[in-house]
């Protein structure tokens, strides 16, 4: 939630010569997103949100994101589309940043989602995967199953300085994860959000109005996209697992592509290791954040208690499967 | 430059039933405003900004802003127009803080003010000041010259700690400024901004666009308002004063209303004792921040730097005028 580089009047006069969208006339830091930097911009000719891409993205990966998005967009998903320069080229350059201007995208996003937003978020994420499944670009997930103990590595202390007894629990969610063998399973295949949080879905009046912040977005199991989402939008603020949104954002995700009975067998197991892995990236975060920091991490001790509900569950009917 | 206070989509809902501008269809933080929290609210009626008013600001003195703000749109001056809800009244509640909706104003805040900035703005703060004047309201400048020794008490540690020396300097500030009787002249006076930084002001190509946050207008000299201004957008990053832009800020003013003889005798005064404002509640904000606060304060160096041009200023004519 921060504005990280500051763009002078003059450099953004500049950037924008290159474009055809006239002049800015407003220009706005918004308090979003926690690795990029983002502006509203209003130009004589529309409404458009300006990215600067800070040092957590990798400047190799953003044509990934950029293109993703255009091909998204070209199929009419809802998600913000990258406005090209005259010469064609959407990525660019900002003082000295990586840089890209998107079309506006309108709609809220839920602090707690309800049941209502949780059905249609389970259409919109089957949606997202079907206009995806021709984008013919990959990424490999760098966050996922294989990078997990790594991430681990030398962090049992700063578990338990956490939780009592914490790190042990993790040791064995590692264990479970590495028995479970979730990337020699052959499942259904394709783009993935991978971080498709309340705060990076849009609706208007609780029907799904798009998706925002690509920038995890790589080729996984499609699985593990809906269940990333189970943790997201399925638990209740104390941490309890909501039985009903869950089978709500299975069923529609479902009514357009149904799961495999390899999904149905696996989704515990995704489950499970898309809590490790939020689980794992915060508590590097929380533990590595100087204390003057403008960012204030999430706490994970919300993904500790995801877990402790996914070391219970059995199969797929637990979460509303 | 935060979000302080988070709103619901489901309070935010609540709150726009009691106006006629329809649902909201898109609503962000925007990193702007030291003080209060603001937000970007789109609805299907238009464009607004949303405010609500932290701590800092007084409730009492609210109506006062907000009828200010209302005065000087109905004035046809640019700045943001307080949207009355249905019973007329636009102050209101939102997440148990004050809040208000007001109109939003298109324009850019220059991050490095250019001579041509300075001279629009002296025109247009000469405007403020002229639509201002039958505004029929007062209060009291909480931050005038007879504050200053309060806010400096307890505090020379903490300037001796910035600069070595510092301290006696600001004594000098001090004793000069209850020597130069500020607040004992018969000076016109009126409703001042007294808070008009480059960051509240914007511009469309250069032209004055019109002004915001009004959270510390008064009722003082409004030869102190020219004085803030100097200080704020005739000084060169490194703290040297520009004396052409101090000239075309003021001959700007002055076409619009003249100094009369008093308030050039007392300009280089007024100017001193503005620097020294702004140095004394920097350096609480400096001295009294956490280190993990959200919100890096402003460097109080930077008007130190001030103060030291100002105790060598002799005349009105050394500022441009």
């Amino acid at each position: 939630m921060a504005v990280y580089t500051q763009v002078s009047n003059a450099s953004l006069n500049a950037f924008l010569k290159d474009y055809d969208l006239g002049t800015a006339t407003s220009f706005k830091g918004i308090a979003e997103g926690v690795e990029n930097s983002n502006y509203f911009l209003e130009t004589s000719k529309g409404r458009y949100i300006l990215t600067l891409f800070e040092k957590r993205v990798h400047e190799d990966d953003l044509p990934f994101f950029i293109g993703l998005k255009k091909h998204l967009a070209d199929k009419g998903f809802p998600c913000p589309r990258p406005i090209p320069a005259r010469d064609g080229r959407a990525l660019r350059t900002l003082e000295g940043r990586p840089a890209v201007i998107v079309s506006f995208l309108s709609g809220l996003s839920p602090k707690r989602p309800r049941l209502a937003h949780c059905r249609a978020l389970g259409a919109g994420l089957s949606r997202l995967h079907a206009d995806a499944s021709d984008f013919g670009r990959t990424r490999p997930n760098q966050l996922g199953s294989r990078s997990w103990p790594g991430l681990w590595e030398g962090r049992d202390a700063d578990a338990d300085a956490l939780q009592s007894g914490l790190a042990a629990l993790i040791d064995q969610d590692l264990a479970a994860m590495s028995a479970a063998g979730l990337d020699q399973r052959d499942l259904p295949r394709g783009v993935i959000h991978a971080d498709l949080f309340p705060d990076n879905a849009f609706f208007l009046d609780d029907s799904f109005a798009g998706v925002i912040d690509f920038y995890f977005a790589c080729t996984d199991a499609l699985i593990y996209d809906i269940a990333i989402c189970l943790n997201a939008w399925a638990f209740t603020p104390d941490g309890q697992f909501d039985r009903v949104k869950g089978a709500a954002l299975i069923s529609a995700y479902e009514a357009h592509r149904p799961l495999s009975e390899g999904e149905r067998d696996a989704l515990p197991a995704f489950c499970r290791g898309a809590a490790l892995r939020f689980f794992l990236t915060r508590l590097i975060d929380w533990s590595d954040t100087p204390a003057d920091a403008l960012v204030k991490p999430h706490d994970p001790l919300d993904y500790a208690k995801r877990l402790a509900f996914h070391r219970t569950a059995k199969t797929a009917a637990d979460y509303g499967a």
